[in-house]
């Protein structure tokens, strides 16, 4: 049975009780319109804690203006019933008011790894996205994080906040689910036409093509961003926002590829912005 | 015996353990230099929790370019001898590099309550402070968190970050702790000179004129002010930089009185600025 928590401090007091007894909590956050990527994390923190809790909270600081806040899907019904399916203990769902009482007193910044990618389009995302976080990891307290590779940049960020914030909590990435034609499992899929569906298997097409040419030796970014833009190009009709080759996880741009690094791209259909990457 | 602990992790894994075996954790914070305001607050942290743990760092964060950071009193072989006399368990001194091991990749900054009294006058002080004490609640991950009233603005901003950020940490704020003669204790007194330290006694006198004349009714702020100005300049030669009275612990500038209020003074001396304050 899966019980729903809407208070801040009713939810500290459960995990500081948990913690006290040394029991170990996992939390997969998410905010809601639950699909098979978070079914897979949720799974994966039940085998790995002992008490699962996920978090279902719309944090309107990591949207802009222009974007989807009042629009994100709200599916809090059917979210729960898939988390009873699965056994999850916990589900954190706080109204915006109670995350977010008062103005805030203080603000958190992120840097260098939020004025890329991402972060770049979408100014004071990322700085959102720490604020809820570092909000989450105090009132749940978690032993293990999971957070999905396909946000490859909230991940490094994520990571960076952890460390430099001393939080006591190990994170652990999960790898790109994908539907079975390869477009990576997202809350947003549900917007796209039935010709766009078709099309956004490509996404994942052109990025099997950069390893292929990753595979044969090829180390010029700009080739590699070429050869998949054309390809994206002949095969979507959504526009190509970005095509890029960072280092991972310092995400600097990269010339000539050394180390790992990770091939980002964002495509901009009728009325959702899909994004994959591969890390190489 | 207090047994020292200079990294991170280590400090950690004992107060994870700790916390995991349901012990309470007591956390004072400090520079070092310790005199009788931090021992009292020691000795309530150790009636009150399972273990006393206190740390020491001197943050270069919370100084300005042109303050004392380099200056500032290290005594650790002395500061330590106290603890063990009193029988705190834990002394966490990392050093600088341990803190702050790279460039910063995300920053706090605090708004409007950095932004009068102290705050006005030393920019960034503030952002270092919740910089510093958020990490130290993520690593030592106190039950019991113990401030000092004197720096009432600090305690003001670090209760804020409590609330914001969701800490699962009670602060404890401790009142002013004073020499005979009514002085502040402050690990920056023993830099005043002789002459200079006689006067200094008339920093809590004009305190006490102050609570005299709201005893009797005085509630305009601008009144008070001159009579505290008026009583410092008769009777200390430092240079006097702040007297104010703001509400408390919203910090917003009285005309006239209403509610609780706390009344701040600032003064120069040659090689000391000494603060001072009562909440009323």
């Amino acid at each position: 049975m899966t019980q729903v928590v809407e208070y801040v401090k009713d939810m500290m007091d459960i995990a500081s009780t948990y913690r006290s007894q040394g029991k170990t909590i996992g939390l997969v956050p998410t905010m809601g319109a639950l699909h098979d990527g978070h079914l897979k994390m949720m799974k994966q923190s039940i085998e790995e804690n002992d008490v699962t809790a996920v978090s279902i909270f719309v944090n309107p600081l990591q949207f802009g203006p222009n974007e989807d806040f009042d629009n994100y899907p709200r599916l809090f019904a059917s979210d729960l019933e898939k988390l009873q399916q699965i056994g999850v203990d916990y589900v954190f769902h706080p109204t915006v008011e109670e995350m977010y009482p008062r103005e805030l007193g203080m603000t958190i910044t992120v840097g260098h790894l939020a004025q890329v990618l991402e972060g770049k389009k979408r100014p004071g995302h990322f700085d959102g996205v720490v604020t809820v976080v570092n909000k989450l990891f105090n009132i749940i307290q978690p032993t293990n994080a999971y957070f999905g590779k396909k946000d490859a940049q909230q991940l490094a960020i994520i990571e960076k906040m952890v460390e430099e914030f001393n939080h006591a909590v190990h994170i652990v990435p999960i790898d790109i689910v994908r539907e079975v034609d390869g477009l990576a499992k997202s809350s947003r899929n549900i917007y796209l036409t039935d010709e766009e569906r078709k099309e956004a298997v490509h996404l994942s097409k052109s990025l099997e093509l950069a390893q292929q040419l990753y595979d044969q030796g090829e180390r010029d970014s700009d080739v590699l961003i070429n050869e998949i833009t054309q390809y994206l190009q002949k095969h979507v009709s959504g526009e190509i926002v970005e095509v890029a080759i960072y280092s991972y996880p310092e995400l600097e741009e990269q010339v000539t590829i050394s180390g790992q690094i990770f091939i980002s791209l964002a495509v901009k259909f009728s009325q959702a912005r899909l994004i994959d990457n591969i890390i190489i």
